[in-house]
């Protein structure tokens, strides 16, 4: 590609376009912007803004309240002991591991583990055991295979994982599993455990230590209605100083951390959200509630909700036979759910899909989700009268 | 802290102070938002924004046009094979450390390298050689250094290390290395060379090839007008395989990235912001004219200009006895430059700093820069006079 004005004008502002459309796509119900926030990204939209501010350590600077955010906000927000901002979930994940596990260690997931999971292990060059979940229709993490897995790793290498992870909740099922009672088994052992909240942190209350988290993850993005890449981590304080160790020649800087991580509009926007975002976990119960009205709308469909039922959060995993069937005659064949939603101005289901999709309920509020499953309706009648 | 009412009302929308200053902060002039990129901010400013148009790998997104960034336009810009995008300069050099290296092997950094390539070696566990440079007045790196340094690490190791780095411009004295020099030495013992670019990529043109360069690594919210988090990392195309392995579980996933980077709204403003970019590193010339006058400019004044002279970069070190001498005697002490600087809006010099500062004149222009030499000379009349 030569770089002439014509290649150039393939660039510059790009439209988006389903920036209006009711999104109930999992990955965007929770990380859409306040009106704040986006007031803060016009204003510290530039470069390294926050660095203006920086007297070398970014989540100590003052004003703006980085450091209220970080050093007291957050821990009261999550009931952990020190956290510190980081590029997302999975960049959090490694950081963990990273910094607990030394390469060629064992450490445990949960088989319905996000693959950045996966992937954050591989990349620390751990060893990856899982803990199986219970199959369809319910595909439950029994927390008890938490001590089957660690005995297994015991007798294979004379001694436990260095860490252990659950997702709470899982990124396809949206089940919450019973991290109490894993975090008391692993901790029997002696085994550290992590809690990926990609879907929790930000959207429904949580208190790491009543789930006995020694480390608590979180996603900016995902569920802080933050701009990304921008993610949290809280530490116990016992692994604080390993997690956060310092520079041996920089001593000012975190080297899990590179010094520094979100130098940049991301840290505005979750400040400028914040209150927000600690209201919304306050106002849970209605959203569980809005999302088990869905589920039962869509079972009046025939199309069925997998995963724990009845369902304890907005990520809901769902069979639609009716769908695929549809699929089979109608014109535009697997792209047809996609094409009818978008004409109703419907976006979040991945194009293609018609039998088994997930989607989320997250702050989408109970009039649209009425005009979603009425849609639903709709285009079964008119798919079946055709 | 009790996360009531007051406490939440101390974050939300925060207005950023210095946002109309002239910004001389080499930290600033570069990372600046396009009005594209300000547009783009806002239009895909939620969370995931762009994860919407994904089909499983981040850069191979078609439209928004990110494939064709990352694979076609930033190959070309910079004459490199590879491109991925990451959260920054600091992120690139740690993947490229991280994936080339093992735990424990030597790598070569200059001296004058950022703390953070420091850090990222720290945190790939390498051991550390540094070339040193020829101190005051010009700092200088001296290619031969490396061979020196690269000789010893093969007398106490046996092999040579597995990597080096040179710093192009460093951040310091913005002076640029021989880097084609330095990579035929480096290649002459089979060590691949990364070149950080953070000061240079987006700013000037890059030939990596030309440089013998088989990693080039960029800062996006630094020099090429996106908003932070974001950076680029180009590699050659033996090394491509290693630094952008694929997960073995997730194949379409790489390890070093994590299966992706910037997902959000970051890579839609250094699209915005591209043509500009493009554009402006072919106006290298008028920069380097740029500082070079405002160089001699400071020279009038007493203040002296450190580094490469004359200079070949906007970022400039300089060291200013009269500024010491005023602040001995001044109310401020020696925060009086900065409050002068404030009260005629101009923003970039840290606070405190009297005797020894750096600035960049990038993208400032040329009434601007006349405006900020003038306001240097009346406060040296000002206090002089005093
Ligand atoms: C359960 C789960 N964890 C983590 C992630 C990744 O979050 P992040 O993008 O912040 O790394 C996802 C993304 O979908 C997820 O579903
Ligand atoms: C020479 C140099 N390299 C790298 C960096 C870090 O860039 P980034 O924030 O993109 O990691 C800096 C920051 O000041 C720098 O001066």
């Amino acid at each position: 590609m030569a770089l002439d004005d014509a290649a150039l004008k393939k660039f510059g502002f790009i439209p988006r376009e389903p920036k209006d459309a009711i999104n109930i796509d999992p990955l965007q119900t929770g990380g859409k912007l306040t009106e704040e926030a986006r007031r803060a990204l016009l204003e510290w939209g530039d470069g390294y803004s926050v660095c203006d501010f920086c007297g070398g350590v970014l989540d100590l600077i003052k004003k703006p309240p980085i450091e209220e955010l970080v050093h007291s906000a957050l821990p009261e927000f999550l009931n952990t002991d020190a956290v510190r901002l980081t590029h997302g979930a999975r960049e959090s994940k490694f950081a963990v591991m990273h910094s607990i596990a030394k390469e060629g260690d064992y450490m445990v997931l949960d088989k319905v583990a996000h693959y950045s999971s996966f992937v954050a292990a591989q990349r620390a060059r751990l060893n990856v055991v899982t803990v199986p979940h219970s199959e369809s229709p319910e595909y439950r993490t029994d927390a008890e295979g938490y001590a089957t897995v660690i005995e297994e790793v015991i007798n294979k290498t004379g001694r436990p994982p260095a860490l252990a992870q659950v997702t709470y909740p899982d990124g396809s099922y949206g089940n919450l599993a019973d991290v109490k009672r894993i975090s008391d088994i692993c901790h029997s052992y002696d085994v550290p455990l992590m809690v990926n909240g990609a879907y929790s942190v930000g959207r429904m209350p949580i208190d790491a230590k009543a789930l006995g988290a020694d480390f608590i993850v979180g996603s900016g993005h995902k569920s802080m209605a933050s701009s990304g890449p921008i993610g949290i981590l809280g530490v116990r304080e016992e692994y604080a100083d390993t997690v956060f160790a310092k520079s041996p020649t920089h001593p000012a800087k975190e080297v899990e951390l590179l010094g520094c991580t979100v130098r940049g509009a991301p840290v505005m926007t979750m400040i400028a959200s914040f209150p927000h975002v600690v209201q919304r976990t306050r106002n849970w119960d209605n959203e569980v509630a809005d999302a088990r009205w869905f589920s039962s709308r869509m079972a009046d469909l025939g199309i069925v909700q997998k995963g724990e039922r009845p369902h304890n959060h907005d990520l809901m995993f769902f069979e639609a036979p009716v769908f695929y069937e549809i699929s089979q005659k109608a014109k535009k064949g697997r792209y047809f759910l996609y094409r009818e939603l978008k004409e109703r101005n419907i976006h979040g289901i991945k194009s293609g899909l018609t039998k088994y999709f997930k989607l989320s309920t997250y702050q989408v509020g109970r009039d649209n989700l009425k005009y979603v499953a009425d849609s639903f309706e709709e285009i079964i009648e008119k798919h079946r009268t055709a």
